[in-house]
């Protein structure tokens, strides 16, 4: 019999999603349901619903507020945590690479050290130096991924999942979606997500 | 030695404060944790940020997510869900009624009957009659209380509680705060505030 699913949707460049990456694969061992992992483009998303940048900067009060909560979890999850100077970043090249990793195996890993270069400690993730040092620590081919990730399929890909997500009713990230389209939103409700799974 | 303290900061016309208020007292009693329940208007804080209407019907693809999220959560709690055909609703008599109720020491009773008129059964609280009504049950006496309610002393309270809210960065309710000044937003967040709330 084949596992419950559940699909998890993400932006690099969104800060709950860091969360969510570094606890889920775990999570879902532990309950028995098997995750898909899926980048898409919160920008779009945002646009049109008529905001032009990240919500944590149209309302900085909250802003700050989500950034002082996002610290107080990853303590208590034990990894370390560090605003980047520049924020929202271009999740763009590190979407394409993480959909040709997840095609070849290696998506999951590198997508915990995409969020964990941006979020652990601070780095550019929209810096191409970055995306290729994770590559090269994980041996994987950095030339012919780049390609691969700047070819029209996978262009084409991540442009799906984002209309996907706009489809479905996307406001944020991570989003979590079950087999029978119910939609969970936040890294807060991961646990409930995978609970629905197995419904 | 006096027990820790948390301070439940809540509108009648919020959703997840509902959610929270009908929880909460049990977690904390379970915690060791002493809570203090204050009333405030949103309006003001979501206006001061730009928001013109509650942020559910600002971005109606989240309000509904949110409404779903919300009524999946109350089943959990084994509480009835039912979205009210006016929202967001004012507030303004309710959390009067509630300050003097707090003082008389029915406050939390007649708060979580306000928010299970609105959410549980979908009635109108901005009504006098709903108010009343559920005055009358608690056998507390309705004109005495009406004529307390809208005296100047309770009608600075609750201004100045939502001025008190501005100041200390709110953006959402429920919030909660520490003795030390930590904020916490959101009823997914009650657990860890009782966690803070004893550090």
């Amino acid at each position: 019999m084949s596992k419950p699913q559940l699909t998890f949707w993400f932006d690099f460049g969104s800060t709950y999603s860091f969360l969510a990456a570094m606890r889920i694969e775990q999570l879902a061992k532990d309950a028995g349901v098997e995750v898909t992992w899926k980048p898409f483009l919160l920008g779009p998303v945002f646009q049109s619903q008529g905001l032009k940048d990240s919500p944590l900067n149209v309302f900085p009060v909250k802003g700050k507020a989500l950034i002082r909560d996002a610290q107080r979890i990853a303590e208590d999850m034990g990894i370390p945590f560090k605003w980047p100077d520049k924020f929202p970043q271009s999740s763009v090249l590190a979407g394409r690479v993480a959909l040709v990793g997840l095609k070849e195996g290696w998506g999951k890993d590198f997508g915990r050290d995409v969020f964990s270069a941006e979020y652990s400690y601070g780095r550019d993730i929209s810096d191409q130096n970055t995306i290729t040092e994770i590559l090269a620590k994980h041996k994987v081919p950095v030339e012919a991924t780049l390609t691969k990730a700047q070819s029209d399929e996978i262009k084409s890909e991540l442009r799906d999942n984002t209309a996907d997500a706009q489809k479905r009713g996307f406001f944020g990230a991570p989003t979590f979606t079950t087999a029978s389209g119910e939609l969970f939103w936040g890294n807060d409700r991961l646990e409930q997500a995978l609970r629905w799974a197995k419904k």
